[in-house]
């Protein structure tokens, strides 16, 4: 680049490590934080300084929340007998989103992976059966993606729970049309699987 | 959402207000603020801090920069006989880094929109008359983008400068097949006015 910015080039370079952001979309932000500093801009930092400030993350779950033990740990009115283990606090967000879920979760902060390299002493997995087990807890709901990563790491997880505690009861999501999905836009995988498991009317 | 994320929804919202931000990639980068506060978070903070403190809006050109007037507008050995037009500081820096340019610039800060309800008096046209005659500009540039509002801004500003300063040469950018560009993926606008301005070899 001809011009040297100085600090505006370090705000680029900052925000262009960012999830989606590369170098195009980071200048654009760059430049609407610095037109609209008051508006925008300071709010922004406010919020990133409370937030770095107050969120921890729950040792207990894997979970953030301002205080630890998150409060869906902490809230005696949530069903400790089902434990949903998610991969990360992105999809427990969207499970909790849903409204249909009251029980507690395991976030394993990522899924297996041999090409990334990510085993399981990576994960949040060693806890697992510890908190099964104090728990109490009947049933794991496993609700990992349905990539290839998401299965391997299912598989696995599956694996391990049946033999550190036999007898509990270890489940998936459901495969299947997604609700409002159109038959010609879905590929042939997820159609045979949702013909497979087809529900009685 | 049923759960209150407190600061951590301020920074969602914070950030979902951003230039190609929306609700899910901002949940996506403040998750990944929050998990990597050391890498990420504290060297965006520290470089939205130095960017509030230290840039200034050049009151000459009204591009941005650590000092006002701009080093553009200050390097006297840049061409101060071409004024290149543009409608934003993005813009600006595109042609910078062409390297191709060694003239002075003049930033509109918008474009003309009826839609918009932008009018001229919204723009830093007033300005650009005196400038020309103060800086004896003998062409001014207009480097807009080819859109609706781009093209009505630059017949509305060579208007303007026809009949403020009579004589001075005004000048758009060429249209044509972009470099690299393939024509079976051009619209025919571009094709027709590549070929109408065609260049003998």
């Amino acid at each position: 680049m001809a011009q040297q910015r100085g600090p505006l080039d370090s705000l680029i370079k900052a925000l262009t490590g960012l999830p989606g952001l590369g170098p195009r979309s980071a200048r654009r932000i760059a430049l609407h934080l610095v037109m609209n500093r008051g508006k925008v801009m300071e709010p922004l930092v406010a919020a990133l300084e409370e937030t770095a400030r107050s969120v921890k993350i729950c040792n207990a779950c894997g979970n953030i929340d301002v205080c630890d033990p998150c409060r869906i740990c902490a809230d005696v009115r949530r069903d400790a007998r089902f434990l949903c283990v998610v991969a990360g606090v992105a999809d427990l967000w969207a499970v909790e989103r849903t409204g249909a879920y009251k029980g507690k979760y395991h976030v394993l902060g990522g899924l297996l992976s041999a090409l990334d390299g990510v085993g399981p002493d990576d994960l949040r997995i060693a806890a697992l059966p510890d908190r099964v087990r104090n728990a109490q807890a009947q049933e794991v709901i496993l609700a990992l993606s349905a990539t290839v990563d998401g299965q391997a790491t299912a598989h696995y997880l599956t694996d391990r729970m049946a033999s550190a505690i036999p007898g509990v009861k270890i489940s998936r999501l459901a495969h299947g049309v997604p609700v409002g999905g159109e038959l010609d836009y879905l590929d042939d995988g997820t159609i045979a699987t949702a013909l497979k498991s087809r529900a009685a009317l």
